[in-house]
């Protein structure tokens, strides 16, 4: 039997780290978008709303539900239109799409999401192979986007693929990154997502780019998409917190990937993410023991692999064991 | 076909963290001790032979080669005289043995080993269940342990299992490992490593350990022995760089376990250590490709599991992939 003590008793002294932490993180669940979308087996629409349903009851701040994507292109998301619109909308969760284009801004216009997120890619490389267009095309077309946003009342997040390093043309520049903010900071969107789309982001670069995204650009509230792939997931974390940041993407059980490095995690895991913040006395509002029944138990069955999280096969490092001495003594 | 540029081609600007970084860390490869111990499969004497010497080439300044504990007790490491024996040894190089007792002094004694890592668990209950003794009993008998050594003149590092998180008591007081550095430190070791033997520590938590024994024993150079059990390695590692410490152990393939977290990630892997290392740019003196091949082809033959480092599954960040248009190119 284990012996569970609350993670503040665990935490005990005050944590230290040479620069300060946030009080509160504000974490968007994109497992049921960005994790769904790569995985093979295809899940049925019932299972997606069950799971939607479910993480919107952790006191999870935001959910990226699904996207307007074409349906040929990502055919596991074909059916955005039925869970979009089969969810129960919670009080105090913010429910996002994905608008790759102004089809799927007319589509999503029925659903009443309370935040889009565009997409494109901060290099050429990326967004010709995504999109089949370069950045400052797709930029371009993603004014229209914004204005339908704007006048149906609907907040705008402005995504940034590979805006902390491209699989095809490696470290991306500042300028590039800051110029394609500036743009989006002219149509009016004031919160922007800097993703580590190919895993391959470090520390110092997260610190870097971030804090200098932060200074320039003090009207846009900055998120982090961060990814695994490398094992730097929540290094990366921690160097973003260390930057001011307190707004970042992760995915239920680590779902997501990258299609360069098969077999390796995806998105940051919310458990392992939410479970780090805890021990760091940085406030969530996730419920973490129900957050990892839902990767265990709903999410582990919908996919076809094991899951990527570390919290789906260790327990919170607050969560102590009997010691066999102990167990012996109750055997007696 | 992969494009590979060079670290320091990809690395570009200088690093920057709210935080010096140092120009190098000495890394000790424990694989071959750490990480075998806990292998279900037998792996053959000659196996471990050719691994060790594989290591020792690829430029890692310290190797942990085996363990001088009664073979009972660890039958997986029941050839340490023979492996110890066999193996080339390297200019350069450190070769380090554990030794749990006085009696493995006396067996050791044999093999002219660098450096000696004693073990103890800094909690009573860990203790208790590894070794049978209290901590402070298992502490005064390291006092002929270290004797031996000094007669020997072999270095000794003062090991410290359950020093940053216990399975069974959670958090331990800091006065309560510094007892134990200052018991060392009056035998006149002058290395001690402080563990991390459950995977439950965080950054935080290894920032204000490592940065008070520091400050309180100058005298002292400590190790940080970090495992990857909640994905928290190697933001760990960031915590103990911040904190002054440039000395790490982790394990090839990421072997090495945590027998109450099954099928959770065991030590940091010593291929995914080096690879961020090299993105902050900090020398390691390894040569990364070669520790990947050691890992992919030699260690993972030798377990019967998949390994869990992040690199034995994806290439590091500087590798670069040709963009599907420039396949499109190429084909025509």
């Amino acid at each position: 039997m284990e012996r569970a003590i609350t993670p503040e008793d665990y935490v005990g002294l005050a944590p230290r780290l040479p620069f300060a932490l946030p009080d509160r993180v504000r974490i968007n669940e994109v497992g049921p978008r960005d994790g769904f979308q790569l995985e093979k087996s295809v899940i049925p629409a019932t299972k997606k709303i069950e799971i939607v349903d479910a993480l919107s009851k952790t006191g999870v701040p935001g959910v990226q539900v699904t996207s307007f994507v074409r349906p040929a292109a990502v055919p596991q998301l074909q059916d955005a239109d039925e869970v979009m619109g089969k969810i129960t909308r919670r009080e105090g969760v913010e429910y996002a799409v994905l608008i790759p284009n102004v089809k799927g801004a007319q589509r999503a216009l029925e659903h009443d999401a309370d935040v889009w997120e565009t997409m494109l890619s901060v290099s050429d490389s990326h967004s010709r192979a995504n999109a089949n267009r370069d950045t400052a095309e797709v930029l371009a077309s993603m004014k229209d986007v914004v204005a339908i946003a704007q006048e149906a009342g609907v907040e705008v997040v402005g995504g940034m693929a590979t805006a902390l390093g491209c699989p095809f043309e490696g470290r991306i520049g500042y300028d590039r990154v800051s110029s394609v903010v500036s743009t989006y900071q002219d149509m009016g969107v004031r919160r922007v997502t800097a993703a580590d789309t190919a895993g391959v982001a470090d520390p110092a670069h997260v610190y870097d780019m971030s804090s200098r995204l932060r200074a320039d650009f003090p009207g846009i509230t900055f998120a982090l998409h961060l990814h695994d792939t490398r094992g730097l997931g929540l290094a990366n974390v921690i160097a973003g917190l260390a930057a001011g940041i307190v707004d970042f993407d992760s995915s239920v059980g680590g779902l997501g990937g990258c299609p360069y490095a098969p077999g390796a995690t995806g998105n940051i895991s919310t458990e392992d993410l939410v479970h780090m913040l805890a021990l760091l006395g940085v406030e969530t509002g996730v419920d973490l023991p129900s957050l990892m029944a839902i990767s265990r138990d709903q999410v582990a069955q919908v996919v076809d692999h094991p899951l990527e999280s570390s919290l789906s096969r260790a327990d919170p490092s607050w969560v102590l064991h009997p010691s066999p001495a102990a167990q012996q003594l109750q055997g007696e």
